[in-house]
């Protein structure tokens, strides 16, 4: 009876607040699949009353508020960055460095760049990263690449596929990419694959190029990478 | 009687010469399986008397020789470009573009770039490749792009692993993606994707990154990618 008492208070420990910066497929799959999951989510955009942004909140009930990039950062213990790679590292100033200090920043967002075309090609590469990027302007946040490797119904939903295949994971600090990983089960991901420091997001945002092209091929979105052995 | 006959005759025909540009273990690999499959092989580099050249075509009897860049890329009918990235176009300019006109390359090599430690970097990436770069110097060449997204042992044996996962082509040409196809299901391959034309090779060499990082994570290069959906 007593240690049944203990569990029951460790289930009621205060869930953590979590921010979406961006309000596209990406941000809005992910901050519903939050709601859905009992958590206080923040949708956040570069002003108060986005439409998209209020559109997400109002259909995600009480559990879904929305606000500034700023309003966002400084309600979740957890940022998502759901924000268009190109505009990453402005969304994030705008955020605030005071409001991300310590916290867990999940980088979703992929560096493409469409302005010549399909298909896309990348704002950086090779030797560097928008997850390099991001952790060196933001040196007290602890960014764990995650999630850029797929579509945004799959991050939230692998079910959708017979096999989900695996889920790469990345980033400097190690109690933080515990803790994104168990958020990321919570999703129904079980095959997470920790690739390593910060420096591995060249290798899981550079899967973009093959992955555009497997669309293409397969005429579907609903695919994953899975590593076999 | 006669329909045997015709059948005896057609497995009869010519088998193509295949040349080996190239002496590491890629080019090893290849020239061995290809040997185990009947082929008449020769395989090229920079002299007529390298010492690996000549010690694999020792150790595989009398379908394999060697010889230079150029002989061999005279000699082979299909030739399989199995030099380092960084070298590949000089290497083929020393083959011959009379020795490749018309011809098939398979492109099996990636700009991998040591001179910074590991990870390696990328010679050419994100709006070109290597398969590009060949392509475009080699215009009278059919290139396709195969096999680079694996360890060497993989690529001519993919029932090492109990999922043997996807093998990837790319090129211009379809009907030499074909007959690459053919020839690679003979090493065993099943489930082939062919990405598209030559620009596809973006994504199977940009895919090198992660797959670096794939094998310090898992500790062991024998691994594929495998698209499931």
């Amino acid at each position: 009876m007593r240690l049944m008492s203990v569990k029951y208070f460790v289930n009621l420990k205060k869930m953590k607040n979590i921010a979406i910066l961006g309000t596209g497929m990406v941000g809005d799959a992910i901050g519903t699949k939050l709601v859905s999951l009992g958590y206080k989510v923040m949708m956040g955009s570069r002003t108060a009353n986005n439409e998209k942004a209020v559109a997400w909140s109002t259909r995600n009930g009480i559990l879904a508020v929305s606000g500034t990039f700023s309003e966002a950062a400084s309600f979740g213990d957890i940022i998502f960055n759901c924000t268009q790679g190109q505009v990453s590292l402005e969304a994030l100033q705008l955020a605030g460095r005071e409001n991300l200090q310590g916290k867990i920043l999940i980088d979703v967002a992929n560096p493409l760049d469409f302005s010549k075309g399909m298909p896309p090609s990348l704002t950086v590469c090779n030797t560097d990263s928008l997850g390099e990027l991001i952790q060196r302007q933001f040196t007290d946040v602890k960014v764990v690449k995650a999630l850029n490797t797929m579509n945004c119904q799959l991050m939230v939903n692998p079910g959708l596929l017979k096999d989900p295949g695996n889920l790469f994971l990345c980033g400097n600090d190690t109690e933080a990419k515990i803790e994104v990983g168990g958020l990321l089960r919570s999703f129904g991901w079980e095959k997470i694959i920790d690739l390593g420091d910060i420096t591995a997001a060249r290798g899981t945002e550079q899967i973009l190029p093959i992955w555009v092209r497997i669309m293409g091929t397969l005429g579907t979105p609903m695919f994953n990478f899975s590593i076999v052995q």
